[in-house]
């Protein structure tokens, strides 16, 4: 049976266009988040499935685990446990399934950590769902937290970095949807749904926008709560398009049963008025529709979306309660996570990307000469800080310069070096679009290029 | 029982240091390479078994296999083969072991790559080897490869390339070994070493550096070769450290019984031409003991070593039977595979680092002013390329300054905005180490810093 050479499902390889792509997003996100004072981190891809166990709920059946080796395996083969066999009989270690968990683990096993760790993260992790457009098996997550203050300056900076980031990318429309955990429990308890259902009613809300009101009150109505609340919430949290961020907040404000949301709206403001001061400045919409799927916020939440774009490009929140759960000590974080997949695919289709230069600009083409001088200019044009190939094999001028066209390889310019050129200390420089051919000398060829 | 936070055995958690030690490493690479011609590739962690099985010899024990999930699991354990249940049985998928063989993939998959398809690939790759002093179970490799040609040029340019990143991280005593197996397995039988036990041979000869002229000669005695005729060979390939190139591939020659052989020397004399043209140099040393473990090379082989250091840093060679196996034709090749992790070793044990810029160079210090006013300094103290972190908590300015100190963030400096400096367009700037204090244009900093 032939081998299949595709990789595995859910899986990409990445061509060299594709690796400059990512290349450059990760290089811009990098040096906007260290000019904010984050630190990189990385951490192995396998973890203990102690560590990983637990923390992602019914996913968790989506972590790929390691099977044991060896030994170890004749071992649980051969004496099974009484329960019997099973995935955790079999395996103790899993591959990373997200950068936070990693992150928790860090904060406890260094003790000398600053006391505002603030890191970036990224690298990719591995998760077995259902492969779709968009949705892999293997893909790039790109976080950044700060970890050990409860100060609303951490929600600022993590939020402004998010935003230049996008902005240092070409992004121009996008929205970043700001909302706070306890204002839409509140919401919730103000519509009058009880206390037992708002985990519930925070699920079907986080749908409102893929599945519309008539769909989530149904939702509501079959996770118990009657349709009247169900509407008095919806009234509530699904706000004029037009309403200015303020006159939400004291709107909402005036709706709310009690402290916990009245607090909540004050920290908002509090937000509110330091984004203003940042990169997401006029971007930042108060949305109290906004849920997270995830359940372990605890304040304030946060999802970018491009204009145009259905799903969000980035989102993130406070999250006071997990990062600590490895250690002695509670330790309050807020954090960003970019989606790095989806800001690739609006970037490709979009046409945002500048010229990334992957591949030769110079081909080097030779005749008649000997390879150690053809090597010799090659390293001459190299440093100029040109990317150039040497044409590899003895083969006539045209097949070469019709190489250097070829897809794939597509050299811009061709430097042709005979012996004539040699004994000048020339090439014949030939921009192959126009066909225009001059005689340049070896050290000017990157001038050369840089003025066409 | 507490879980353990430690990363597991053989596998590194990369603190911001460490990432920025190999970011470093790795864009030097990354630049040399490409300026080269060379393109970027990346393939996903795993692999299908089918494509890994079969490639590693008896170190295939060391992969790591994914467990099968879900309902795959259930029935293979439900109605195991017919064998019993074994690693086959259940698994499908495997942690990428090398990247050689996810190229050889690639090259199979993909039609329209170039006709001379040359890639370089920086990516982890995990071994459940036994841990020991700089041998990890995760570990990064960088590799360089020329396929689809046999021209000594591509050797050149791979050695070349090799070399050059070595001169740009500030390496300066490292020796290029040159071999060629062909020449090897003639010497081998030109000792008067049977052709069935050229193999046997090579292994032993592959430990001469290891365990010294002595134990190789027990080796090849207990591999059934004969005393005398091992002593021939070690007199063959243990050379005079003094000798030239050229003498020895002239010495070499006379002592060679077959056309194959000779074919090898002409072919070292080539690649030794062209070497020259190069980065590579005077650092090339032909060294006809250079066996190089792996049992894939066909052609040139090579070995870079640092001065006083055992081991090496780099090696590779030509392989023309190998990557074009899950394919229809045979693709030649060469490649070079630089030891990133020994690299980082060596240069942060002898100081080779330039500063590396991991976390902030400022620190914003604050007392008495809005929040928002902080931030908004901030953004233009970013504006011009530092990196600032706004010390989140209000405190005193003694304990913002003192946290800035604080190993781990370690700010070189501290800018202080207070009513009147942000009254009048300044911070106070203090650098930590001297203690000096001044008021400066808060879109002066980067320049005050910089003459600093």
């Amino acid at each position: 049976m032939a081998i299949s050479t595709k990789p595995l499902s859910g899986m990409r390889d990445f061509l060299p266009a594709d690796v400059a792509r990512r290349n450059y997003v990760v290089g811009i996100v990098r040096q906007v988040y260290e000019r904010y004072g984050f630190v990189p981190l990385e951490t192995p891809a396998l973890e203990s499935l102690d560590v990983l166990l637990g923390k992602y709920g019914e996913d968790e059946k989506l972590i790929y685990r390691v099977l044991h080796r060896g030994e170890e395996l004749q071992r649980v083969l051969a004496s099974p446990p009484q329960r019997g066999l099973d995935a955790d009989a079999l395996s103790d270690q899993a591959l990373r399934y997200d950068l936070t968990v990693p992150l928790a683990r860090v904060l406890a096993q260094y003790g000398d950590l600053p006391r505002y760790f603030k890191r970036y993260q990224i690298q990719p992790v591995w998760r077995a769902d259902r492969p779709g457009k968009g949705r892999f098996r293997e893909f790039y997550q790109c976080d950044v937290d700060v970890t050990g203050t409860e100060a609303a300056i951490a929600e600022a900076e993590v939020c402004a970095a998010g935003c230049e980031v996008l902005d240092r990318l070409g992004f121009r429309d996008y929205t970043f949807a700001l909302n706070h955990r306890e204002l839409l429990r509140s919401l919730i308890r103000s519509a009058g749904i009880e206390t037992g259902r708002e985990g519930s009613a925070l699920q079907a809300i986080d749908k409102l926008d893929k599945i519309g009101k008539d769909a989530v009150l149904d939702e509501l109505g079959g996770r118990g709560v009657d349709r009247s609340a169900g509407e008095r919430l919806l009234a509530l949290i699904d706000r004029p398009e037009d309403e200015s961020n303020d006159t939400r907040l004291s709107d909402l404000r005036e709706g709310l049963v009690d402290d916990a949301g009245r607090a909540a709206v004050d920290r908002l403001e509090e937000i509110l008025g330091l984004l203003r001061a940042t990169p997401v400045g006029s971007h930042v919409r108060i949305m109290p529709k906004l849920a997270r799927g995830l359940g372990y916020y605890t304040g304030a939440i946060f999802e970018i979306a491009a204009a145009g774009l259905g799903s969000s490009i980035g989102g993130g929140g406070r999250y006071d309660e997990l990062v600590g759960i490895f250690g002695k000590r509670r330790v309050p974080a807020v954090g960003l996570s970019l989606g790095l997949e989806r800001i690739l695919v609006i970037m490709t289709e979009q046409g945002m990307f500048p010229d990334l230069g992957v591949g030769p600009q110079v081909m080097l083409c030779w005749l008649d000469v000997d390879r150690s001088d053809v090597l010799r200019v090659a390293h001459r044009l190299r440093a100029q800080g040109l990317r150039v190939e040497v044409f590899p094999e003895p083969a006539k001028l045209g097949k070469q310069m019709q190489y250097a066209d070829t897809p794939g390889v597509a050299a811009p310019w061709c430097a042709i070096v005979g012996a004539s050129e040699l004994a000048n200390g020339e090439v014949a420089l030939k921009h192959m679009a126009s066909g225009d051919q001059a005689a340049v000398a070896i050290d000017a060829v990157a001038e050369a290029i840089a003025r066409r």
